[in-house]
């Protein structure tokens, strides 16, 4: 009921849906041909720790999907939601009104590369980003999809993010990532290379007994050099049943 | 009575001990008042994988529980114990006499920070360490202590060893370490500088809901970076309970 009277607020192209977030009655405009949001966006959303009053950038939001979920799971004041990608950050731009956020969150079409012109340096607490996993453009089909950019060293490396990361952060600023676990060591010194130091790591494991897919790290702008790693999140406690922690942090258990 | 039987071929100094190993009828002499190997180089015995006719090199043998333990657990042609302290130096030898093994294990009594005059560089496949995993001295009453010398950074840096490991490694060879969690990025950091990559990482739970307390790492000389992050290692399924993992790795389900 409540996203058809929504609806008629906002004009969804062909091919886009409305779905529901199961939190606050927030919404989000996607479309399946492109490119959804997936389990790794709503981990990020609920491992980031952003604070009353804080200043939030998520670096390649989409279709605005995580700073969507931190209005609902957080009091930061302000989010800022950074997307290269036109149709995706048009998308975001109509689910921010469509959930009357407008005065919350604002999208900005654009390059992280081109950060300086666009966002102002040393002027936020929370940073946080769900970059494209995968090296380089092997095996790519084609680099202009969605999905490729979305998935893709295509547009950005993570170089790049936590370069300007480091330079969009204020100091003690804190930079919250998702990311797979096979580019560990990589990322650390990355990090490391532009002070950013991770203070805090939980790998998520598909089930307890398998080897983790994804990893949720938290790293600070000038710390000390020590990490605490948390014990994993498992997804699923049997094939198709989301563990407990999952459903929380899903709503489902609401 | 075995144990009996071997004590005649050794002679015990004043507090010490010998301990069965419960693997091939292996032993080990101790002083509970000076320092006894603990869990973490059983753990590191196991993740250490020595292939048919490899040369390996222990760093910071003690009293050469690593060493001694692999000769059981693999098929290693020859193991060289370095360790700084020369009380913990000549019981290793003693054990190494006791278990009849001079032909397939040599102690070397001497710093990692010689390892030019002492040990042959580019020579070993294998290079095992259970570091000290603390860093500095802070907090130490006598810096002189077995104990401090073997818990504490104060005779050798992480960075020593990686130093020293990647020199004294063939190229392709491989470090295997256990260390403390909280450390996690400045090993890495550390590692990668001197031309070893992380590619194998297990965390050490003491409770399956407990943050882990050791990580076993294995780094290869030349590698691209990439790392397999495996499923934690737990050590209790309950209060003084070992996992059917530990008690496989100790022996005792044999």
């Amino acid at each position: 009921m409540k996203v058809q009277s929504l609806m008629s607020n906002v004009t969804l192209k062909q091919g886009e849906r409305i779905d529901d977030l199961q939190r606050n009655g927030l919404k989000i405009i996607q479309n399946s041909e492109k490119f959804c949001f997936g389990i790794d966006a709503v981990l990020l959303s609920d491992f980031a720790s952003v604070r009353k009053g804080e200043k939030v950038l998520d670096i390649g939001t989409g279709t605005g999907i995580i700073p969507i979920l931190l209005t609902a799971k957080s009091d930061g004041e302000h989010f800022t939601g950074l997307e290269i990608q036109h149709e995706s950050a048009e998308m975001a731009e109509r689910s921010v009104m469509m959930n009357d956020l407008s005065d919350k969150v604002s999208i900005v079409e654009g390059d992280i590369n081109n950060a300086k012109e666009l966002l102002e340096y040393c002027s936020y607490d929370v940073i946080t980003s769900n970059p494209p996993y995968m090296i380089g453009q092997h095996g790519i089909k084609n680099v202009d999809e969605p999905k490729s950019i979305a998935r893709h060293e295509i547009k950005c490396t993570f170089e790049d993010i936590a370069r300007e990361s480091s330079k969009l952060l204020k100091m003690g600023g804190r930079l919250y990532l998702i990311h797979r676990p096979f580019r560990l060591v990589e990322l650390f010194n990355t990090l490391t290379k532009y002070g950013l130091e991770p203070k805090r790591m939980r790998m998520v494991q598909p089930y307890v007994d398998k080897e983790p897919n994804m990893v949720l790290i938290e790293a600070l702008k000038g710390g000390k050099s020590s990490i605490i790693v948390e014990t994993p999140l498992i997804v699923y406690k049997e094939v198709n049943v989301y563990s407990d922690e999952i459903n929380e942090i899903y709503g489902y258990g609401e």
